[in-house]
C-alpha cells in the first residue's frame, strides 16, 4: 500500500465526467454545424510552438501565464495561450495553399496558468471563427450574422450583442484632441461596466477635464431598448457618434452597411450598437463586438471579436485584413450550469438507448446476436456481459440514462421490450422492438 | 522588415490544411458514432498532469520521449503521452462516480518527443476504447466486435485482426520449464514479423535450445487463410495451442467463448488466432489483438489492444480489470494516403453547397437574404463578399469545391442557379434552387 500514488489532478484543470463530457461533444458539434452551414472549414495547428512565435507580439501579462519550457532538443517552446497567433503564423506559413477570403473555425484546447477561480480554468476550450483576406462590410456582418446563429443553435437565444467601431471611436479623440491619452481612455471607458458611470466620469475628468468627459461620457452612452426598438437604436446612435466624430466616414459608413444586411437578413432586433464597447487594449482597429448573456451579464462576453487590420504582421510582409470571433466555451457553460440554478435539466449520461440483459450467461451469443440486430438498424445497444442480480442490471441501466431493456428467451423469437422508465413491457419481435424503439426517439422518456 | 519572425513549426508537429483536417474530423466523426452505437461514453483529462502520475510505470524509454517541465508554481508536470495512463487515474480518483462495467471513449492528443519519421509524428491523435469493471468474455468480444464495426464504418474493412491471449502463452512456457525466460522470449517471438521465421528460430534456439525452439515455432504458427476458412482455422489454432499449454483450462474456455459471440454476431470470418501475437512486454495479461491492412501490412498494427488485470493499481486498493483497444489515427490516415498513391480520391475542401456570387456590391443586402435562405434550409452557404471579376470569384468557388453558384438579379424573383462543375444554368424561383441543391446531394458532382 506504501507505494500507492494518489490520483490527482493539477490545480486549476478538470476532468469531464460523462454527462459533463456529453453536454461539451453535443455543443460543439452544434457549434460545428453552425460553422460549415456558414461556410467556414476546420483547420489544426500544434498544440506547442516555439516560444518565440507565441509570445512575440503578447503584453507582460501573456507571458507570465503561458506554459513555457525547454523541450528535450533544448528548443525554448510554449503551450498556446489561444487560437489567434498560432491562427496568424498559419497564415504566413500556408498563404500560397490558401484562398481568400478564407473562413477559419478552429474547436480546441489552450492553456493559461490563471488564478483559478470560478469559471476560470487553466486548461479550456476555445471556440474561434475567422474570416481573413477581406476588409469588407459583407464579412464583418457575416461574423455577426454567425455569433447569433451559432449561439441559436445551442439554445442560448436570449443574448445582447453589442457592436462598435474602434474607428470612429479613435476619429471622436483626434476630433477632440485626446488621440494622446487614447489608451488611458480607452482603458478607463473598458471598466465602466465594473466601476459605474459616475466613477467612470471621475476617471475621466482627471483624465481629460471636465467638459471631455461629459462628451465622452455622451459618446458611449447606450439606450437601453429591447426587440425591435433595436433596429431604431442603432441608426440613431450612429447618426450621433457620427455626429461626434466629425461627421460621415468609411467606418459610420461601413456600419451603416452591416446595419442594412442584418435588416435583409431579418435578424437586427438581436444587436445593439453600444458605442461603449472598445475591446480595451486589444490589436482590433474596426468593428468591435462583445455578447452578453440576459439573464446572467455578470458573467461576462460569451462572445467576442472585431477587425484587426493586419493578422500575421510579424511573419510576413503581406498584410492580411480579417475579422473573427471567439466563443468562450467553458466559461458559457459555466454561465449554463448557473442559469440551470436548483432545477438542473436531467442529464444525458450515456447514447445507449437499449441494453440487453444477461439472464443466463450461456445465452450470451443470443444477446449478442439480438445487439448486432439493433447495431445493423442504427440503434445503441449494449449487452450486459454477466448473469448479475436483476436489481443490479436495472441500477446500471438507470445510470446510464437507457430508456429500454430487453429480456429474451432462448427460443429467439420474441423478447420482452421494457420501458425502463415506468416498467411497461412489451411481448414482440425483434422487428417490432426496433421499430418501437425508433418511434420513441420523438417522444421524452416519462 | 528586420524584426520580421519566420513563421515555422516545431519539428514532427504539423499543421493541418482544411483538407487534411476536413479528412480527420470526417473519420473521427464517424468512429465516434460507432463508439456511441456500442454504448460507450465520452470522457476529457488534462493534457497535463503531474509528471508522478504519468511516468511511474513507465519504462525509461517513455522518460525520455515525454515533454516534461516545471510549472510557474514548481510543480514536475508532463504532457499526455497516451490516453491510458490518464484513464487509470481518471478511474482512481473517480470510482465513486462511475458505474461498472464502464465504456469510454477518448479520442484526443497526445505527444511523444520521437524521432521524427514517415507516419511518426510528435503530437497525434489517439482514438482509445476501453471496458473496465468486468472480467468477462462478453466484454472481451465487445471490444473486439468495436473494432471491426469501427474500422468498416470509416472505410477500411480490408482488415486482419489477429487474436491472442497471454495466459495460453504463458501456461505453454510454463509446461515446458521456460516461465524463466519467458521476457526474451516474447521479445524474440514479437520481431518475427521483422526478422523472419527463421533467424527467430535461431535466436529461439540460443536461448531455449532446439527442441523448445522447434516446440515454440509450432506453438506460434499460424496458417495463412482467408474468409470463412478463418473460423475453421481458429478452432484448429486452438486446440493445437490448448494441447501444448496443458490442456483446457479457463484461458482456452475465455477463447472459444469469444469465438462463439463472434460466430453469433456473424463477424467470425473476419479474426485469426494467430498465437504469435503477444503484444510484447505490455501490461497485458488476457486477450491481445492487432490489427493489419490487407494491403499494406508493413506500416504495423494500426487498431491494437488487450485486456490488463488491474488498470489503476498504482493508485487505488481495489483491482479494477479491464479490456480495450487504440486506433492510432495518424498512423491509419497516412496508411490510408499511402494506399490511394497516385490515384488521390479529390478531397472535400470544404461544406458549402452553395455560394452566391457578388456581381454589384450595392446588391450585397439582397444576396445576404438570398443566403438566410439556404442557411434556414439547413444548406451550406457563403456570399462572396466583394464584386471582383466573375473569373476570380468562379475560381475561389472551385479551389472550396462548391458545386452551385447564384446569380441574383435585382428583381429577386428568380436566381440563376449554376452547376459550376459543368457551368449548366438554370433560371428558377429560391424555393426551387433549395429543392434542386437537395435533391443533388446524393449524387456526385460531375
Amino acid at each position: 500500500m506504501s507505494d500507492l500514488i494518489q490520483a490527482r489532478i493539477l490545480k486549476g484543470f478538470r476532468d469531464f465526467l460523462p454527462e459533463q463530457e456529453i453536454e461539451r461533444a453535443l455543443l460543439i458539434e452544434k457549434l460545428t454545424a453552425t460553422f460549415r452551414l456558414f461556410g467556414f472549414v476546420p483547420i489544426d495547428t500544434p498544440a506547442l510552438e516555439y516560444s518565440e512565435i507565441l509570445l512575440r507580439k503578447s503584453d507582460g501579462e501573456t507571458e507570465k501565464q503561458v506554459f513555457r519550457f525547454e523541450d528535450n532538443g533544448g528548443r525554448d517552446v510554449s503551450l498556446r495561450f489561444d487560437l489567434t497567433v498560432p491562427f496568424a503564423r498559419f497564415v504566413a506559413e500556408h498563404k500560397a495553399e490558401l484562398y481568400f477570403p478564407f473562413k477559419r473555425y478552429h474547436i480546441a484546447k489552450v492553456w493559461r496558468g490563471e488564478k483559478p477561480q470560478a469559471g476560470r480554468y487553466r486548461e479550456f476550450v476555445q471556440c474561434d471563427f475567422d474570416i481573413v483576406g477581406s476588409d469588407s462590410a459583407s464579412v464583418d456582418f457575416e461574423i455577426l450574422a454567425l455569433m447569433k446563429t451559432a449561439l441559436d443553435s445551442i439554445g442560448v437565444s436570449a443574448v445582447t450583442i453589442k457592436v462598435s467601431h474602434r474607428g470612429i471611436f479613435n476619429r471622436f479623440l483626434a476630433n477632440r484632441g485626446l488621440t494622446a491619452k487614447s489608451e488611458d481612455i480607452l482603458r478607463t471607458v473598458d471598466k465602466r461596466g465594473k466601476i459605474g458611470t459616475e466613477e467612470t466620469g471621475r476617471l475621466l475628468e482627471e483624465l481629460a477635464g471636465a467638459e471631455n468627459a461629459r462628451v465622452i461620457l455622451d459618446y458611449i452612452q447606450c439606450e437601453p431598448v429591447t426587440g425591435t426598438e433595436r433596429i431604431e437604436q442603432f441608426s440613431r446612435t450612429l447618426e450621433k457618434i457620427e455626429r461626434l466624430a466629425g461627421g460621415p466616414a468609411a467606418d459610420t459608413a461601413r456600419l451603416r452597411d452591416i446595419h442594412n444586411f442584418m435588416k435583409a437578413r431579418g435578424i437586427a432586433a438581436s444587436y445593439v450598437l453600444d458605442p461603449s464597447i472598445t475591446r480595451g487594449l486589444d490589436y482590433y482597429t474596426g468593428v468591435v463586438y462583445e455578447t452578453f448573456l440576459d439573464e446572467l451579464p455578470s458573467i461576462g462576453s460569451v462572445c467576442s471579436g472585431g477587425r484587426y487590420d493586419n493578422l500575421a504582421g510579424l511573419y510576413m510582409k503581406e498584410q492580411v485584413s480579417g475579422v473573427g470571433s471567439s466563443i468562450g466555451l467553458d466559461r458559457l457553460i459555466a454561465g449554463l450550469e448557473q442559469l440551470r440554478g436548483n432545477s438542473p435539466q436531467p442529464g444525458k449520461a450515456s447514447f445507449t438507448e437499449v441494453t440487453v440483459f444477461c439472464q443466463s450467461a450461456e445465452s450470451l451469443p443470443l444477446y449478442h446476436s439480438l445487439a448486432a440486430a439493433f447495431h445493423r438498424a442504427g440503434i445503441s445497444c449494449e449487452v450486459f456481459p454477466e448473469a448479475k442480480k436483476m436489481a443490479q442490471q436495472y441500477a446500471w441501466a438507470e445510470k446510464k440514462t437507457i430508456r429500454w431493456g430487453i429480456l429474451a428467451s432462448d427460443d429467439g423469437q420474441t423478447v420482452q421490450l421494457k420501458n425502463l422508465s415506468n416498467r411497461d413491457s412489451f411481448d414482440v419481435t425483434i422487428v417490432d422492438a426496433i421499430k418501437k424503439i425508433q418511434d420513441s426517439r420523438s417522444t421524452p422518456a416519462t
